[in-house]
């Protein structure tokens, strides 16, 4: 990749005290925030970029810890120096969302009232919540206005929901391989991978935490599951086709091919860290997900609502959100006049094709950057 | 749905003592196989077909039993007088393959050897070791050859298989809805849902009978995920949308969204009375199918042995096995100068197409059995 890397990079934390209101009715009476800047913020405060995450990320996004060399930011390819997300240019934030495992207030976290964790009585938050509470972190920075905001997947549609709930604070919103709103199918999936969690003997309602126990069968389900929809077919044709560990069939029940190695290796690794509550809230986040509710399914209605210019951009491979998907928005949009540019991205990599290195895919985003006033 | 059903119908039992020598190396001593047939078998036993079942299917293809009016067979609307597979004209046979949950010998019938339930010492089986099964069966029958061998999916496999390991038995191989093989992401979805399974509990290596238990949980999540690569996109989003069951979201973990209460209902009715071993094995049955593997993966050399009439047919919005995978089929049958009918159905029901009652398709099959030779 072009470019470079913003090196070594530190977290951060912000406390709430402020109650935040949540769509499901609940209250978080205080709460944290991690997350970490690259770059700084010019004198004007106009160069920022909030990057939200999706499923599984969180607030690293680029460079790496100075006492951990190889923990790389998740999205490290995009963002630095001459690379498409600028640090010379722009000031980026990411953040560990509400109800995370990464540092800020979620499921594992203690309960004030309690003083035991959350668990199952932590609050479900919605999309808009998250990006309510994006907004404080905005004002503690001193951040009124975003020259963008920038997401995939899950993260897409918090950059989408900035430009409808906050249209005065997003010049720019930048939405990659979403969907305005998931489809039955979607939802099928997220319910079998909830159903392994829910169901999974280790999970106790949500508490695990205190029987010193994880659902990490249920967790590893999910994730092996995950993956299917993140990859193309034709990938993982090309990746691991029909070939076997070894040459000949086993006649057995443990790893056989080289895609069953491949996706039991990815949910071993995922259910060692990941926290199954926050799972849980992640996938019922994009279950509801639907702005368009709130003026009875019309997304047009909706979008009138937005001010931002917007880069709505798609791959051709990707079957969780297919570029039909990112083409409502579009559609939205143009209906309302706005400034949209839309890119179709020729990549084999699915889903997970946005988190990929490719010139073609940078270079859009890179263009788009280089044109927008600060 | 036109012609009649074929009433009230009975199952049949044969035993088999002579040793059947397994693809994976192991041997049954001796084995059951239970079956039903429709119609009569004419004085030249020319007219016989078999039906192959698929993953979770059995011997009960067509009518109903006298004491049970509600228990119809899973592919009645195709057989019976006036319907495609014309009990006026042909001898139908449909049975429980070995490894079954439906009274064939399988992993819950007793082990002669310990006088326990098989359990995890049942044998891999393979569908080539299946032919070999319904070849003894056919020579009790005293059926030389098949008028046709047909199914769908996994049934539509054994048609395939049948041509190539019986050439001169089968005259004419009705494939529906198959592969030449499985992709990397149909063993990927198999292997999530035998994981499901195996890491369940209640599942004991396999010998739950022994612990008076079953793999309730892990086979109800096998049966929604597979539920899930049943139906189509499109067929899921017309039926189910984002319909809610209540008017509100509930924000919380239980059935919310209508899909969800689909999948729901439909894994814990499997779970009630589907053997977990007899789902790993079929799906172990599934991901080993690949005939062209004898022949170095040119299974243009494979089709060569075949001497059948071949009708394959497909649908348009099937996405566990698309069109693509069927012309393969098609492609290496005419690369050796085979007579081919191909169908390329537009049906609206993904893969589960083949089960449905449409005119269009139901007339493709009723055509070509017209046209056959007794």
């Amino acid at each position: 990749m072009p470019g470079q890397s913003v090196g070594a990079v530190k977290s951060q934390r912000a406390h709430f005290d402020q109650p935040l209101h949540l769509r499901s009715g609940g209250v978080l009476p205080a709460y944290d925030l991690v997350y970490e800047t690259y770059g700084s913020l010019n004198a004007a405060k106009s160069n920022a970029i909030l990057v939200c995450h999706a499923l599984s990320g969180h607030h690293h996004i680029a460079g790496h810890y100075a006492e951990q060399p190889d923990n790389i930011g998740w999205w490290d390819n995009i963002v630095g120096p001459g690379r498409p997300l600028d640090t010379d240019k722009f000031f980026i934030v990411g953040l560990n969302n509400l109800g995370g495992c990464h540092g800020s207030t979620g499921p594992s976290s203690l309960n004030p009232a309690t003083g035991k964790p959350w668990g199952a009585d932590f609050p479900i938050v919605a999309v808009n919540d998250w990006v309510h509470a994006q907004a404080r972190l905005a004002d503690q920075l001193g951040i009124d206005s975003w020259a963008a905001v920038m997401g995939g997947s899950l993260g897409g549609m918090q950059a989408l929901r900035w430009s409808i709930t906050y249209p005065e604070r997003v010049r720019n919103a930048i939405v990659i391989a979403a969907a305005p709103k998931l489809s039955a199918q979607n939802i099928a999936f997220n319910d079998v991978a909830r159903q392994a969690i829910l169901t999974d003997p280790d999970f106790h309602g949500g508490n695990y935490y205190e029987h010193n126990t994880r659902p990490v069968r249920g967790l590893r389900l999910a994730r092996m599951l995950g993956h299917i929809t993140y990859l193309s077919d034709d990938q993982m044709g090309e990746k691991f086709g029909r070939e076997l560990r070894n040459s000949a069939f086993s006649f057995g029940f443990d790893v056989e091919f080289e895609v069953e190695s491949y996706l039991r290796y990815q949910g071993d690794k995922f259910a060692g860290y990941f926290d199954a509550n926050t799972y849980l809230l992640m996938t019922k986040a994009l279950d509801y997900f639907d702005p368009s509710r709130e003026d009875g399914g019309d997304l047009t209605a909706t979008m009138a609502r937005t001010q931002a210019n917007f880069l709505i951009a798609s791959f051709t491979t990707d079957w969780r959100f297919t570029p039909a998907r990112s083409k409502e928005i579009v559609a939205a949009l143009l209906a309302n006049g706005r400034n949209v540019s839309y890119a179709e991205i020729d990549l084999n990599f699915g889903h997970d094709s946005f988190l990929m290195d490719d010139a073609h895919y940078h270079g859009v985003v890179d263009a788009y950057l280089r044109n927008i006033k600060l």
